[in-house]
């Protein structure tokens, strides 16, 4: 299965790059530019092999990755990624599309959640890409412990989908990397309440002056 | 420390009853009728006994309870907490008062947060109990086992208030509670996240068959 990185070149999308390479699946790194795409692609290799794994992973402007892709995850911030939804409606439809956005703004020392007419940015998305398949999830991972492959985590998912097929598909990809544990949380309306916990979760550490933390239940 | 547990007859209110009467604390069980909370405090006693711990815990109205208190949690269900708390006003002036409140309802097999024009519970009391020290803390216990004193667990416990000092208070109570830990998460305006964010874990749970969950940030 070949799934593009959108943004891939930011912090979230090199965890996942890397971790989804390792378990055997074709990574594109997609970025504005394919030249840093491609310079990415080379660097997070090189990552791999530093740490013993091998596994495949190319770089593409974004709108090659996403037509050369099965599934996509959207890893750039919230302002850019839904002129770039609606800019990819045509590579992106009929595959599964996963939004990881939290729509947030500073208000003084916290964070704030972004009110977004369509209730969240989840909804966003599925509202440009009426024809894509999309999913929430990946909001609350910590992505620069995420990135460091030796680093040590057990992290809930939270996923979110109107697709049922599609949902499934994304949790069964998560459980397979390891310290992750999907969770089901229903449909794309929960999605407001899963991107919020990024913000609480921001505010959190902020507040109690902790670091790169993930959420657990338990 | 009087601590008045108004409501305390429901689950929230036995953890919190036992836990704190532990720590020797003056507990209230706080209730609207006299005989019920009386009873109650007394079942709590016999429970403390049987675990080998001895404590305070007195039954009274819940108007009495307030009037006695030097703090209140307020653990009814939400639709009857803000008629409790305009009714008690006066006897809870100048006194902190925790809302572990969470607007919400069902929706199909789901919850949804159910939206005030006030932002959140928390936000809400606040806007009754003008002359109190409201603090927004404990929505995402898991009451049965909370309440069952022989569960391990390690759950965090996320604060907000307006007002520091009695955040500080709070925040100083929750940590001295075996497995809990309080985590600073801003003004009452934060209320609205930690609020849904006990919805979101009830889908979680309902969703994937699982039972009773908190939440660690880790």
């Amino acid at each position: 299965m070949k799934i593009a990185v959108l943004g891939g070149t930011g912090n979230l999308g090199i965890g996942l790059s890397l971790r989804l390479a390792i378990l055997g699946y074709d990574v594109i790194v997609g970025s504005r530019s394919e030249e840093k795409a491609k310079a990415k692609a080379e660097e997070y290799l090189k990552i791999l092999s530093d740490h013993g794994y091998t596994g495949k992973i190319v770089g593409a402007v974004n709108a090659e990755a996403s037509k050369q892709c099965d599934l996509a995850v959207i890893t750039v911030p919230y302002e850019q990624a839904f002129t770039l939804a609606e800019s990819l409606k045509n590579e992106l439809a009929g595959k599964i599309v996963v939004s990881p956005l939290v729509p947030m703004k500073k208000e003084g020392k916290l964070f704030r959640y972004v009110e977004l007419p369509e209730g969240s940015a989840g909804e966003k998305i599925a509202g440009i890409l009426k024809d894509s398949r999309v999913v929430s999830a990946y909001h609350n991972i910590p992505a620069d412990r995420f990135a460091e492959l030796d680093s040590k985590f057990e992290w809930d998912v939270l996923v979110c989908s109107d697709d049922p097929e599609a949902k499934k598909a994304i949790i069964e990809i998560t459980n397979e990397i390891k310290g992750l544990r999907a969770l089901d949380c229903g449909d794309l309306k929960s999605s407001r309440m899963v991107e919020s916990l990024t913000v609480l979760i921001l505010n959190v550490m902020i507040a109690n002056k902790l670091k790169e933390l993930g959420v657990k239940f338990c």
